[in-house]
């Protein structure tokens, strides 16, 4: 079993590779939730959609999230009717939606719709919730504490980020199957995502980091950071918001005695010594994930990298 | 005040012949919520979005109701997911049911989404829902009770029609402004309306048929039979199955006591005498609604039939 910690693009990206190295049946993303958020009363699950439609090969390519050549009729209809349509929300989509929604109303978890949509949509690896229960990542900004997705979509990240925190994560148990999932791993992989809000959500559901490092198999992480920036999304203003450094030092220091090697991008070569010091393992190759090709290339290298790796991680 | 007791198709053609003899603040139409139905999670309102999109301008003209050009991508989409999309669906017109049922959830009541959104779609006559109480019509067949909806739409009026029942009816009540609205109404109209399932479950509502029964104002209905048959929908077998003939001597019977005239179109001249002889007036017309100007003209007749009628309620 190779087990991926997956945020949304990025780690959708990485997917589309590690299943062209490995069965997906062996493979289970373990998704985070955080960025989940109710429009419309309806249930949205960003991280996961993103993951299930690349996986489908249905996703919009251009964006990286949403259904390729969908439509947004039900949103400028919404918009007429008073709605604030601040979340793009494609017809396709709104269906996912819906019948979520639906569907977790009438009892089922979050983890059995998940299932159901990922079979439907022919996705053939398993696709885990963080938990079931509901976890809000929040922002701490100058206007006060935004949800994820209020601060980076509806106000477009321009307020300074000062702070981080998981709303509900407390009481948030690993979903049917994670804990399980990282026991019997034999990789346990952090995607290439925000090691803050999307890595940083997973690891805080209690149980979730005690598992990884409780862990026999290796840890591997490939760093979203690519000379000192993210290659999508908002990682450089919320890592410094929890004072790292945005560069694969502050991805590593992020995940200093969980994992066991980062693989970072030939950009960053000459910080390898930095992070050998640290006691962190380094693998360098190309991590940009253009095409079929790239992402294909570093999914090998990343379980190259996992299987050559020494165990750093103390436990 | 012209007051509208109003079912779908054939009451919002009429109702687009009123607004051009009438103006539409002097207008209120109440408005069967029997065919009401939760699909995926979403509270549709069938009658109500009939005539508000007629009224709108922006009903599907060939099917006389959903919205013109609509996509049904989240339909399908839904499919996939494995719902059973039976009732169909638009793209923009599922946005109607997401923030019915969005606000519906946040404490409004129906009277209040609906008067928002005909406002948000310029609909100038009021539309006042009958009850803001669920009440639900259902067919009686031999494959048992059958919702309206079910047994129309999902199972194409197959069945034979036993028997009608508006289940949760002795707990409805007439929303907030119906009684007020035939209080004070000048003239009384039953649209072309399915007697049975459209208009008797509005009359059902307790203390609505006093009301009218009560009023000042002249009584007129328009028949929705012309020569034994509807112009469409299933009240044939609906008026068979609660022992109506299918004639416009059914519709009499069905509202004897109730109206004072009734308009009847002139294939079914012949039948006047019959009708006078229950105690009902009668006015021959044309009452096929094809084009604007029919419309407008039925509305014309209906509205001088009512202003000439003598009273032949008893109360």
């Amino acid at each position: 079993m190779i087990v991926v910690l997956a945020g949304g693009v990025g780690a959708a990206r990485f997917l589309e590779g590690l299943v062209q190295v490995a069965p997906p049946e062996t493979i289970a993303a373990i998704v985070n939730t955080g960025d989940d958020m109710v429009f419309h009363g309806l249930h949205v699950s960003p991280d996961i959609d993103i993951v299930m439609y690349t996986l489908a090969g249905i996703v919009d390519p251009s964006q990286g999230w949403g259904i390729r050549d969908d439509t947004t009729h039900a949103l400028s209809m919404l918009a007429t009717l008073g709605a604030d349509p601040w979340f793009k929300l494609g017809d396709r989509d709104l269906a996912v939606h819906i019948r979520r929604t639906e569907l977790l109303r009438a009892g089922w978890t979050l983890s059995q719709v998940t299932d159901s949509f990922r079979r439907a949509l022919h996705v053939g690896i398993r696709l885990l919730p963080m938990s079931d229960e509901p976890v809000a990542t929040e922002i701490s900004t100058p206007v006060g504490w935004l949800h994820f997705q209020q601060y980076l979509v509806q106000r477009r990240a321009r307020d300074e980020a000062l702070g981080v925190r998981f709303v509900g994560i407390e009481q948030a148990r690993p979903a049917p199957g994670v804990l399980e999932a990282l026991h019997t791993a034999e990789v346990i992989v952090i995607a290439p995502s925000n090691p803050v809000v999307s890595i940083g959500t997973i690891l805080a559901v209690p149980g979730v980091r005690d598992a990884i490092v409780a862990s026999s198999a290796p840890v591997v992480a490939v760093s979203p950071i690519i000379a000192g920036a993210p290659v999508k999304g908002p990682a450089a203003p919320l890592m410094r918001a929890v004072g790292l450094e945005v560069s694969v030092r502050g991805v590593a220091a992020c995940y200093q005695g969980l994992i066991d090697v980062l693989v970072i991008d030939r950009a960053d070569a000459d910080l390898s010594s930095d992070i050998r010091a640290s006691g962190i393992d380094v693998a360098v190759t190309d991590t940009l994930m253009r095409g079929p090709a790239e992402k294909r290339r570093l999914a090998e290298a990343t379980l190259d990298a996992a299987r050559t790796a020494k165990r750093h991680r103390s436990y």
